[in-house]
């Protein structure tokens, strides 16, 4: 990423810097058809850079090859403060599965090898923050 | 709704039923640029008819009305399934509050009209299910 990149974008406020170390994210993309994609996914923040760790056969990743604009979205398990993080998908190679297996690390030592069929290939997506929306939900809808 | 549509319209599977019942769902809408736009939502399961109501002063009560393809998401609290409702939104007048007071009696009788200044509009949003995607993670991602 470079570095001017990373001066531009958009931080978790301090408040809610806790929701950066939940299990379970919601990664949103968008279908070929424009319709919104969602799944619930393991992710990682590391040094302040969000990702994730996908295996191309998956939909979700074909639909950020062909649209990086994504949102990911981290709910308070008390359900009533969320982050909702609008970002671009930079999709990374990960042949020797390094990025898969930091995110497996946070997750009792996962090893997402277990996950994949022989051949298929996995990618590490890292997200570039285009605004960041932290709410809670007492505000009404 | 037509009798027609409501026929043919997918189902949750009833193994899945339980998190119709969850206190928080994930809203997903296309904003105006074609990013997706997320907020945590309180919704109704009623008859097997999924809504929500919505203050139309919201940014999402602006996109379903510009584009109604949106997508429900229910997280099991465990974290280990999902639903993912893909839908058609359709926006019905509560002038009343008719449907606001039914969901907000989900909510230990919370009353919407707290949630809104004078002058304000509420819409009933009624989700016309597509595609409902029911998603064990342990599957992989």
């Amino acid at each position: 990423m470079p570095e001017a990149a990373a001066r531009t974008e958009p931080e978790v406020p301090e408040a809610f810097q806790d929701l950066l170390d939940a299990p379970v994210a919601v990664l949103a993309t968008v279908g070929a058809s424009g319709r919104p994609q969602l799944s619930a996914i393991w992710f990682l923040a590391e040094d302040g850079q969000l990702g994730t760790s996908l295996n191309t056969v998956r939909q979700k990743a074909e639909n950020l090859r062909r649209d990086p604009a994504c949102t990911l979205f981290i709910l308070d398990p008390s359900g009533y403060r969320y982050l909702e993080i609008r970002a671009d998908a930079e999709l990374i190679p990960d042949p020797d599965y390094a990025y898969a297996g930091r995110l497996g690390a946070k997750y009792g030592g996962m090893d997402l090898h277990q996950m994949d069929k022989p051949g298929e290939v996995r990618v590490a997506v890292r997200l570039h923050p285009a605004r960041i929306r932290a709410v809670n939900m007492a505000d009404g809808q």
